[in-house]
């Protein structure tokens, strides 16, 4: 795709909600994920898990994060001219994915505006209401994230 | 290691100041963790990433994230009766982790209180500082995870 042709700020709206797809987590994900980032045990073994305040095994939460990004770049971030990620705020685990679950959820665009310091770029506020098979919340957070502007307004200093 | 051997409540101390190791990112490991979470053409192309805003190929920020919580393992919570994370505040992508740049970084644990609700668990705040090899700072956010109480005081309720 041209990045022309992405979605820059111009053709985004605020308000607008993002139905995301749907990942159901595997046990051998959930390993695999935390022995590379989380290796805490009752994220590596079944039956320390099943005694854990969890009780069973359940994605680290940093998986549950990733996977949620995955999902926000396949239902819309893919399209958009994105110039990266500033942050997040307020990332609350409700409750653990566990495994077998089937993790979904919506992004609401909740804020857009353009850049004061920088005129080709504008800022996007996502707000993630992430959720299990049973409607249940799994995670909530606020993300950050700058998009091109297609025709930046001159600055006064530039156009004086 | 003996859940009992691992660090209680008791055995921890506000202020502590923990060093993290250090970990040098690879061109693979971008493009392999990007393939995963965070498909964007600037962390899959070294050529696109070059014209892009990065200047040539960075980490996916949620991959400098991921690699920051692997680090805390295992130089703290890895020895640490840790009952899970509830969620982080704050955190900000300051600069990009390019190819070959070298992560580290230190960690205080700038708040520790007991649960009121829970008291078999206490509340655990991590601040971090994460930087590269030339002292910048890449990334900061703030931590907060559960550590189990070793002798949990009975509330009021329960001894009357």
């Amino acid at each position: 795709m041209n990045s022309q042709d992405r979605l820059h700020y111009e053709d985004l709206e605020e308000g607008t909600i993002i139905q995301l797809g749907q990942h159901t987590i595997t046990k051998d994900e959930i390993i695999s994920f935390a022995k590379e980032f989380d290796p805490l045990p009752f994220h590596l073994d079944e039956e320390v898990a099943k005694k854990s305040l969890l009780g069973g095994l359940a994605s680290s939460g940093w998986q549950t994060a990733g996977i949620t990004l995955r999902m926000l770049v396949d239902a819309f971030l893919g399209n958009v001219a994105s110039k990266g990620g500033l942050g997040f705020e307020n990332l609350k685990w409700k409750k653990p994915l566990m495994k077998g679950d089937t993790l979904t959820g919506t992004v609401t665009l909740s804020s857009l505006r353009l850049s004061k310091s920088h005129p080709e770029k504008a800022v996007m506020i996502f707000e993630f209401d992430m959720r299990n098979q049973k409607n249940q919340q799994v995670m909530t957070m606020s993300l950050a994230n700058l998009v091109a502007v297609r025709h930046p307004k001159k600055t006064e200093g530039a156009s004086a």
